[in-house]
């Protein structure tokens, strides 16, 4: 009996133009109700934010096809296309399909349907095609899900990434290792003692260029384009989210200024960014300002030749153990939006355990988190804390924000890449413990229920990583791509999170002592659909995106 | 814009007689892959599990919507079906029915469709009448949703119950007051400091009759039945899971006890037992046995008049604060199955904190666990350890399991409620936080996503909630409802998890810090998909019953 079905290839291209339509249809129906002459209409889309959200969920899941082919297309034509591969192919085929017809979870309890995009059975017929309804019944059933679980316990691989890209396999072998050796066999402890990452791992991450990955060379970067930020991301995240989240920071800052800085700017940051001898914070969310970042209240008075800071900032991560804020604030009292605001480079002493904020002017305090720790996050409060005025990101007032948001698709792509070694760390931890635990006279992997769960965790793990590939090279083209960043970080996002779930599911009871690893993935995962901009904020921006737009 | 549809109720009864057709069909369906000779064979129920647990889940869901609608028809009956009573009903369908057709969440990642169950698109056809349809595209969309939001605001009401039962409802008034005056203020820090419950407080639970609450008035008990349980463990759990929990395992051993103990042995302990001067623990799991109990190998071995018992057991609640442990032990040697099983009642000294297991022949260490604290986890060692024979529970060795079996129906119904109350926890203190939190210029309530959130959590709450009455009303009628309880444990976990999960993501960045109570929800709400029965556990419990037997 052979679960995969023939023509493969050519049923999901069809099936994929089947479900593009179905999209198309959506858009259009969705846009009918929140675009006027063209554009969005703020109002509107806030009125049927459940249609327009749902929209960018299904503009996302259909994304996840079309790059999940393309990845399948690519390894086919370099041989690669294995059994595992290609049945990996299929049951996303199937299983997303299924959802695109019967239902996409936006989250638990959220589940958006064709008519919530107010879309007729009529338009339904247009997934009608024996493409679709073979993929849908046939693509991830138990069987299939069954043949991928026995794969990928022979087989001791989880699925070939497909790279394509030697010098981009070499730099993940070598971050595997790397993870396996030195971060993974004590991350659980750092996270049980709620501790900072040894300095000495930050050291020698620094020393593996991971804080100049994507910096030019001329600044002692790597040069290396955002694929291979997501390669090294992943694979430390695998092994630790704090250690794969390290270089969140030195990624915005290094962004930031390579993209607005002065020469000078540059000049002054950027190498001492990329050896990592500055360690960067980014200090942007305040007590009253979390999504609505442009509402910001923190000020910054200009008197000379400095800024005078006050106000409140919260959920800092890193901020004592760096020597540089990237520091929104307000710079025209006069404004309420996200155009009086500009983006300061404040240097900082870095802290100790002792007086962890030193610098006159400013104080601040831990809060205790369920997970993601290793950094720590902090609450700070300025008052009359200084900065050189020279150190006006690009020396022009009003453009922080923009400034920012540019580079925050950059910190999504991260962001979700962080997510796929999440994910992937619970999909490995959960057979790990399948394979070993005996129950009724059996591994309980060879139980349907608890083989086709970790199976599935594989497949969208593998959807995940190719979405966060995807947004990491459309970055690379140079054009705004918060719409693909979105997309990558909300789903990688969500699938990081079931994986957790579904990984402790599988320890028992295990998974719910502290001592087991698991227990800690649970907790590093939930952060992934709130930081960064929470899930219900990038389903807006796609939405926005891709209704106002051009583009599908 | 009315958002609640004509003839409501009649609508409802229409359009669950077709999808209990659908789930006849589908019984036939997974019947023919496990049933031969009219019984269910355990390597084909093994081999199709996906589709057996798949039918279990759309029997759970049918049968939650029988519930409601019984619920609803009781309360128009009273007079009493509000506005917002009825958008419950009306969303219950809209949801439940809409997953039926296009998949049911088992879990995150695991959703079962009707082809996973052998149905063909003819088969839906069942579901093709117009009740079903307007169910399913109007019952619960974003405005009902918005709707339901609204009321719940504005109501200080968040539906009601329908106990119909005057003495019912004062216990509930009761223990709603105690709650929220002497649980909830205090939970949190007990959570944190991971500390048991102070023994005032089980003094107070004691007081007021929780540990013999459905113990015959003769034994010192209130002789309620299951319903009133009910009501109680919802409400102590709302305020904490720990204190909803501490009537566990006096219900597991009264239960025990009243059924299968011998007159003396009812007359030495149950009067203890309902005072709750004897606070039993219940000691089955083991290390290498979790799901399979009837598997397990801790024996004792009887020489003249007493037990001596060697083995190990974990995941013990409430182990070292105990008197009295329900100790499931294997006195047939030559066997290795459930029928080699007894049960004693053991007496054990209550530990201290410095010496927390001080009797002879008896080992213990604490496992330290996400949430579920305030009586705390052990795991144990027998070595010599010795019991009176006069202790074996009923006198008749080899009854062990059975006895068990018969009181886990009460504990899964306990813990179904437990459910409950921790799902409304989460919704409440979601709306809370969510009518105070101000973003883009609102409460983010007013935004479509928060508040649908929101609401749904409130309707899913209430089908839980009448899942769980309906289990405890048959289990007072006698007999077996193994399927019953399951459904309802089954159903409540996956509500309290979502609920929680939803909740937390509403909270934003400050839900992920641990000095907010929703953090500790999570991993309170974690623990009921686990223990007592994993949901895999209880699928395989529903599925064995229903396609075995001649209930539906
Ligand atoms: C562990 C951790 C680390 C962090 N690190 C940093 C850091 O280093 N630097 C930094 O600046 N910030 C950091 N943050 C802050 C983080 O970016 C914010 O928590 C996040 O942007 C969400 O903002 P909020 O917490 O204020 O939630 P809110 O904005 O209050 O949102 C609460 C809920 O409402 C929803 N919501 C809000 N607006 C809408 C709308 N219009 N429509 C629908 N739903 C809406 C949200 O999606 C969310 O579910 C961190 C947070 C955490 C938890
Ligand atoms: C906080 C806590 C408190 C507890 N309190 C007590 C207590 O007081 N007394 C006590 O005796 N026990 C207690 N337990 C133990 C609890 O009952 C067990 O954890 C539970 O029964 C599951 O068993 P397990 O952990 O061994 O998981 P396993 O049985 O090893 O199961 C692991 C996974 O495999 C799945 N699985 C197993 N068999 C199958 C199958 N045939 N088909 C499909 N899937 C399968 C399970 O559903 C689960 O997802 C407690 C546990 C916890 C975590
Ligand atoms: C909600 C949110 C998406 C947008 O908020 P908003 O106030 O509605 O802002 P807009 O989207 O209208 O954007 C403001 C301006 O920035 C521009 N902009 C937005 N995203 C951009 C991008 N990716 N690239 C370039 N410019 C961008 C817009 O075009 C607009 O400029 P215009 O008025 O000249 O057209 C934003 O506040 C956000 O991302 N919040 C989440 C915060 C977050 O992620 N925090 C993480 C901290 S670690
Ligand atoms: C998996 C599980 C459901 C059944 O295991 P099993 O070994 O297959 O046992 P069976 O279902 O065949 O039952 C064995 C016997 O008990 C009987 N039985 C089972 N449930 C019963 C019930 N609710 N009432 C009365 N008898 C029952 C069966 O009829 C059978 O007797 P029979 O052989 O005379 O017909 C059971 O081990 C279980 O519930 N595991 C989870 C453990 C748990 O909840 N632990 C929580 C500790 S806090």
């Amino acid at each position: 009996m052979t679960t995969l079905l023939p023509d493969l290839i050519a049923t999901c291209e069809t099936a994929l133009a089947a479900a593009d339509r179905l999209r198309a249809a959506a858009k259009d129906s969705v846009s009918a109700l929140v675009v006027r002459d063209g554009r969005v209409v703020a109002a509107l889309l806030e009125t049927y934010q459940t249609a327009a959200h749902g929209y960018a969920w299904l503009a996302t899941t259909v994304t996840a096809l079309e790059q999940m082919l393309g990845w399948g297309k690519r390894l086919e034509a370099a041989g690669k296309l294995g059994e595992l591969e290609a049945l990996m192919l299929q049951a996303a085929f199937g299983e997303y399909l299924a959802q695109i017809h019967g239902g996409i979870p936006m989250s638990q309890g959220e589940i958006v349907r064709p008519s919530d995009l107010g879309l007729e059975s009529a338009d339904l017929h247009r997934l009608a095609e024996p493409a679709v309804q073979v993929l849908r019944s046939c693509g991830c059933n138990a069987a299939v899900r069954g043949r991928i679980a026995a794969l990928l316990r022979d087989g001791h691989t989880y699925g070939e990434g497909g790279l394509g890209d030697e010098t981009l396999t070499l730099i993940q072998d070598q971050f595997r290792r790397f993870a396996d050796e030195v971060v993974a066999p004590f991350a659980h402890d750092w996270h049980l003692k709620d501790q900072l990452i040894p300095i000495e791992v930050v050291t020698q991450v620094a020393e593996m260029g991971v804080f100049g990955l994507t910096l030019p060379e001329e600044y002692g970067g790597l040069g290396l384009g955002k694929t291979a930020m997501c390669v090294v991301t992943e694979e430390l995240s695998r092994g630790y989210i704090g250690v794969g989240s390290l270089g969140t920071r030195s990624e915005i800052a290094g962004e930031l200024i390579r993209l607005g800085g002065t020469p000078e700017q540059k000049a002054e940051w950027l190498p001492r960014i990329a050896s990592g001898e500055i360690l960067p914070t980014a200090v942007f969310t305040e007590p009253n300002t979390g999504s609505d970042l442009g509402a910001l209240r923190t000020r910054a008075v200009k008197e000379g030749d400095t800024y005078t800071v006050t106000g409140a900032k919260t959920w800092i991560t890193h901020a004592a153990r760096s020597d540089l804020m990237t520091l929104l604030v307000r710079t025209d009292p006069a404004s309420t939006d996200y155009r009086g605001l500009s983006m300061l480079l404040a240097p900082k002493p870095r802290g100790t355990e002792t007086e962890p904020f030193p610098a006159p002017g400013m104080s601040g305090g831990e809060i205790k988190v369920l997970g993601y720790r290793g950094m720590k996050e902090y609450e700070l409060g300025f008052d009359g804390f200084t900065v050189p005025a020279a150190n006006l990101l690009g020396g022009v007032e009003g453009q922080g924000f923009k400034q920012l948001m540019e580079t925050f698709e950059s910190a999504r792509i991260q962001t979700a890449a962080r997510a796929v070694g999440v994910a992937q760390a619970a999909m490995e931890t959960a057979l790990r413990y399948a394979t070993e635990r005996v129950q009724f006279g059996k591994p309980i992997y060879d139980f349907p229920r608890v083989g086709g769960k970790i199976a599935w965790m594989a497949v969208e793990t593998m959807i995940a990583r190719q979405m966060t590939y995807f947004s990491a090279r459309e970055k690379d083209q140079g054009h705004r791509c918060d719409i693909e960043a979105g997309m990558a970080k909300l789903l990688a996002a969500r699938v990081a999170w079931a994986n957790a779930d579904n990984a402790l599911q599988v320890h028992g009871g295990n998974g719910y002592a502290e001592e087991y690893p698991v227990s800690r993935l649970l907790c590093d995962a939930r952060i992934l659909n709130i930081f960064e901009g929470a899930a219900e904020i990038q389903a807006q921006v796609i939405a926005r995106g891709l209704l106002g737009g051009a583009r599908g």
